[in-house]
Parts: structure tokens; sequence; C-alpha cells
């Protein structure tokens, strides 16, 4: 433990020496070449494989106090490490590895009427906090993402899983260190002590310069309101989709069923059906049926309750309730119109899909809709970085600044102007 | 007055309000088109000319106002419109009407394995808070400019020029009314009480994206302290010239005297000479004496001072201190490596300048140097979006999130992902 970040009894100085070091480490960071970063990672990824009864010991120890604190049987799997799950971490590494690599990349390039040749390129954010919770692997994944492109990370990892993020962390920075890194381009911060977050959302001395937080709607909400720095974060995923009226009733059926149920617990899960009053009485049973059929449960409201009859009604709070689950509000909705209102009332930003054949009325919806993701005839599980052929992601950011939707290696970059002259002086 | 926003005893809920009224109007403007914001913008341009004599008339209030409290000469210069004056600020925002419209504009569009369509579209960030200082032009020209990227704004005038702001904002929204657009896209606080600038940095409820924040250090820190939304800010513009062992002189000295001297009280202006030693003797004289001769004092460390005898000893504070005057801190420095620590210690991340004939030396300073613009063989006067060739701007932004450098139009905008699907599911 000691080798990761040097504890003293002084919280506030200790976290503002974390701040030093990562500020001097991206610094250093940012100055390596792409090629040397993807060693950075390869090295990481075989650090991790090499510290594996360290890591497999370390998660043992977490799975003990977990049961000792009565985690349920989903939060000990999801906490749960196995040789196996761990080749998968480090192969996610690899995968970071495969990334382009954004740091230095012309986004455009112009010269002005005075000869001056301007280009804009992209550079690393500098410093980036991570606060999360219980899976073990985001320590890999969000060090691995920062480096890719070329940010130093300060990583706080959820009390449940201290002890395998440390071991993690460790294995990761003795990587660094094999490559030629500096070791300090990944901190962990090894307390429990939670007033260590409220010391990364002041900033640490503004050696932080941008937070993300991964974990439930009380960590984000906390991070958004005490934030004194910007912050890149997800809300939650209360996603809809509109069947119109010029819906094909079978992509109605086969997208609802999937943007439902494909898995019910990730962000980009449907939580709310619009159906369009026109073709409610022709569609809704139907779709309502395949959905009742593989195991879900249908709330609705008075419209939707005179065609699905059995279904309990759905309330105010439904509109609001990001369920996770197998439950799926539905409402009957006058058109596109209806449907908008809807989702610009109880939308989070995050992903949105219509479900019709018209593409006037599509590109409507496409052109409307103010969430980071808007689909048309698509299931909103397809809502990830992957999915996007945009490689690994950090979280989908449902915020209106700096970055939308996905964010991967790619959004956790900036941009400087690069003027090239012939000895300019401006009248 | 009372056209502009309805004032009531209790500032909270008039904040609040305000906030809800940009809300609605924002979701209005973003779906109206390019071509109708352009028709809005020179209606703007039209109403403030109509409006002189009510603009002029509290113009008078405002400096008898400065009068009374004894502002400087030049500060009094800053607030006085003049018929001519106006008519400079009708042309800004014409200008304004000219510049492409970013909303809409496609950025990226690629197609996945999966057979999903995937473009990344510019959209508006929805309200921005802008809290500036003195001169009443910035008023209409904020205005403009988020209206260009189809944002509603709250404006916040600094309480000598109220008046002035207020007759503009007035004239504003009866441009925007006769556009057929929602007059709450330009709302301005109406009150010196500064408790409304807290307010705003609490964001008004969820209704503020950004702010953005246009005036002097004490104001930027105080926005980037309290703030608990984004900030979109520039602190001070500590430029820095460095001339390296192979500059070529002439252009070394026509540089910095345009550098320091074109106008001072600019961000843009050079405030350190960062001087090669292995060229200080031959080079820094010639440099000096052209400085001091277009009327710079300058002020040297001990290195500097043999060579420049005569002048002040630069202290610490020197290097940290933008001047905005005729007084130019000068420091000899151990080739590159030297500049660039000096620069990673003492830049705000606005723009810095290298002057060399030395293409490896001048593309290692352009990478490694870390501010939002980094010139070679230009005078860091060009720091500027309509240098640029940006159109206008609203401010050079030194932080590291959403945008850096020159603030236009562009930078006022964020992204969605649109995604055009044929009924896929995600398997």
């Amino acid at each position: 433990m000691a080798d990761t970040v040097h504890m003293t009894n002084d919280l506030h100085a200790t976290m503002l020496d974390m701040g030093a070091r990562a500020r001097a480490a991206s610094a250093e960071l940012a100055r390596r070449t792409p090629d040397a970063r993807t060693k950075a990672l390869l090295a990481m990824a075989d650090a991790l494989k090499a510290a594996e009864a360290d890591i497999l010991a370390a998660n043992a120890t977490d799975l003990e106090g977990g049961k000792a604190k009565g985690l349920s049987p989903a939060m000990m799997d999801r906490l749960a490490l196995t040789p196996e799950r761990l080749d998968g971490v480090a192969d996610a590494l690899r995968d970071v590895a495969k990334l382009a690599d954004p740091v230095g990349a012309e986004i455009a390039r112009w010269t002005v009427p005075t000869g001056l040749d301007i280009a804009r390129v992209r550079t690393p954010l500098g410093v980036i906090g991570i606060i999360y919770e219980a899976r073990p692997n985001v320590t890999a994944d969000a060090a691995a993402l920062c480096l890719r492109s070329g940010n130093a990370a300060i990583l706080r990892a959820g009390s449940e899983s201290l002890q395998s993020a440390i071991a993690i962390a460790n294995a990761l920075r003795a990587g660094l260190k094999q490559a030629g890194f500096p070791e300090d381009a990944v901190q962990l911060v090894q307390t429990t002590d939670r007033d260590a977050v409220g010391h990364m959302l002041t900033g640490l001395g503004g050696t932080i310069d941008v937070i993300v937080p991964r974990g439930g709607k009380g960590l984000v909400a906390r991070v958004q309101d005490d934030a004194r720095v910007p912050v890149i974060g997800h809300l939650e995923g209360l996603c809809h989709i509109y069947v119109d009226a010029d819906a094909d009733l079978q992509k109605a059926i086969d997208i609802t069923v999937n943007a439902k149920l494909r898995r019910t617990g990730i962000c980009g899960a449907a939580e709310t059906l619009l159906m369009d009053r026109a073709v409610a009485a022709q569609m809704l049973p139907a779709i309502a049926a395949a959905l009742q059929d593989a195991g879900c449960t249908l709330r609705g409201d008075a419209d939707a309750r005179v065609l699905i009859p059995q279904i309990e009604a759905a309330t105010e709070e439904d509109w609001r309730t990001e369920y996770l689950d197998a439950i799926l509000s539905v409402r009957v909705v006058d058109g596109l119109d209806g449907a908008l209102d809807h989702i610009a009332t109880y939308g989070t930003g995050h992903t949105e899909a219509i479900i019709t054949e018209n593409t006037a009325t599509a590109e409507r919806f496409l052109a409307d809709v103010d969430a980071g993701i808007v689909m048309h005839n698509a299931s909103t599980q397809f809502a990830d970085g992957g999915q996007f052929g945009m490689g690994a992601e950090i979280g989908i950011a449902t915020g209106r600044i700096h970055a939308r939707g996905p964010v991967g290696a790619e959004q956790l970059t900036i941009f400087k102007y690069l003027v090239r002259g012939t000895g300019q002086t401006r009248p």
C-alpha cells in the first residue's frame, strides 16, 4: 500500500501532495509519444497479470468485508475477481492500447490573410479525478483511458472494493515504471475517509482539471452539487422509445423488447414507451404482449390501461423513474409533438429513440430532441462507446459542456492553437 | 425597464423566473433555422439604431453616475456611447449575422458494422450566463454571439453601465420580437444587487448551462471559485516572448515591440521577454533599446541588468504580473528548456511565442508549451478570434475544459449523436 501513495495523518496535505504529483506527471505524460503511451498500456496489462496473486488476495479481503456488511448477492458478484475476470481486465487494457492516440492530432488547419498558419491540435485535459463505486475493473479501465489520452488520473474507489483497487493500482504503477513512465500518472486515494472526495471536489489547489463521477444517482448528484471544478458526469439514463403512427409493428416490437430487456441494469435501457394515439389500438396490445411474454411488468396511463387492462396504473413518479429492472411505463401521446413534450419534461439527456417508417417524422425527432444520443429505428441499448466504434468509454455524458454521449479517449482531450508565422506583427 | 424583466422584491424568485424563461426560450431558439437566426440578428441591429435616443439618454445617466463616483478618465471613456460608437455596435451585430451558423452542422459521420449510421452534429449549449464589467457594447456583442449559436443569454452588466445595458437589452429584445423570436432569448439582470451574481453562479435551479465571466481578475476569480455550474473563463494573459539563439534579430525586435506596445491593455499583450543566454549579449541590447525608444519601461533579472544596466531589478512578483501597461520584465534563460520551465511556472495558459529560425526548436516549443495559443515568429497581439478568422469572440479561454483560446460562436456549442438505423436490436 505504501507504494502507491505515502499517507500521513493529515488528509488535506496528503491530497494536495497527490494533486501536485499528478500535475507533474501529467506534464511529463503529455510530452511522450503516442507509441510510448501504447507501450506503457501494454506494460500495465502485463503487470496486472503478473500481480494476479496479490490482486486476488486483496479481492478476497474485500469479499470477506462485503459478506460481513451483508452485501447483496448481485453486489458480491460485481465485486468478485477471478483469474478469468482479471484476464478480461488485462485484455481491456490491451484494447485501449490499440485505440488511436488522440494527443497531437490536428483537428483543423487554415491560413488567414495575414499569412499566419493556424492549426487546432488535440492536447490532454491534464489531471482527471475519477470517483467511482463497486466494480474493481473500473480502476484499470479508467486509468487506461486517461493514459491513452495523455492525462494523469487520481482515482477514488468505493470502500467495498478498496483493497482490490489498491492492488490493481499498484500493478498499474509497476507497469508504468517498467515502461519508463512516471508512476504518479496513476494514483489511488488510499483511505475510505469520505472527506477525501470533498477535497477532490475542490480541485486540490488547482491541480485537478476535471472530475468524472461513475456510479449511482446519489454519488453523481453529490459531485455535481459540490464540485468547484468542471464535471463530466452522467445522471440517469431515463430513455424513451416513441412508437410513431408510421412505425413498422414488427420493428416496434423487436426494438422495444430489446431496448427494455436485453440488459435492464444499464443506463441505455429504455424506461418508458410512448405510444402514438393514432395507432395505439392497433399496435400497443401486440407490443405489450411481447414485453409481458418476455417477463416485463408494464405500468400505464389511463389510455394505455384501456388497451392493456390488466396492468397497474403509472403515477407521475413512474415517468421520473429509471427502473433498471424489467418494468416499463407506457403512455399514449398525441403524435410526435406529444412525444417531444414528454421527453422534454422527463428525459435526462441520455438516449431517446423513435420507431417510424416516415423519414420526415424521424428527422424532426432527431433534430428536436435535446439529448446526447437520438436514435431512429434502433435499440437504445446501442448507447455505448464500443457500439459507436469509439472504443472503450468512461461513461455516457448527459451534461451540456465539453462532451455529450459516450466519453472515450478523444473526449478526454481538449485542444490548443498552433500559430506559425514568418515574422508577422499586428497592424 | 419593466419591459425587460419583471422585478419583484424577492431577488431569488426573480432570478429563478429568469432562468425558467431562458430555458423555455432556448428550447424555442434551437428549433429555428440558421436563416431565421440571421434575420433576428439583423433585426436586433436595426432596433439598436432605432433606440439610439433612449440608449444615449440612459448612457448619459451612467456617465453622470460615473462622474459622481469619480471614475478615471479612461473608465469614463470606455463607458461613453456616441451615435458613432452605437453605429459600431450595430455593425458588430451585422458582422455576427454574417458568420456561419454553427447549429446543426455535421462534425463527423460514419457507419458501424451493425449498419448504424452515426452522425455527430452541433447543438447549442442552452442557456449562457454572462457576467461582465464596464463597456456597454458587451451587452450587444455577447447577446449576438449567443443568438448566432442558438443559445439564450442571461446578462449581468457592471453597475457603472447598468442603465446603458438596460436600454441596449430592451432594444435587442424589441428586435427579437419583431423577428418573431422569443424576447426572453436575451434577458438582463435589472439590479445592482451583488447577490444576483451569487444566484447565477448556483445555476438558477439547473437552468444555466455555463457561465462566461468577462472582466478583471477579481471577477473571474470569484466566478471560478464560487460557480456550481461550468465556467468558460479566462484568467490573465501573462504572455511570454522567448527569443531563441537562432532568432532573426530584426524579427525579434519587431515582434517584441509589437507584442508589448501595439496595445498594452489587451490580454494578448506580452508581459515578459525570455532571452536565450547564448545570444543575450548580441541581441538583448538592441531589443531593449528598441523597446525603450518606443516608451517601454524594462525590469530585468541580474543577467539582463548586466546587459541593460540602467533598468530596475525584476522581483518574483514581476514574473507573476500582467502589467497591461508599457512595462516589460526581462529574464535571461538557459535555452529552450529554460524558457519552457519559466512558462510552465508563470504562464497563465493564454498565449506564448517563440522567435527562432530553427524549425525543430520552434516545433518543440509549439508541442511542449501548455497554453491555449502557441506561436512561432508572430506577435502575441494576434491572439484574437477575428485575427484567427473565427469572427467575433466572447473572450480567450485559458481553462482546459470545453474550449481553449478564442471563444466564438462555434465554441458556444456542444454536440449530440444522431443514430439512424433500419430496425437494429443489440445482440
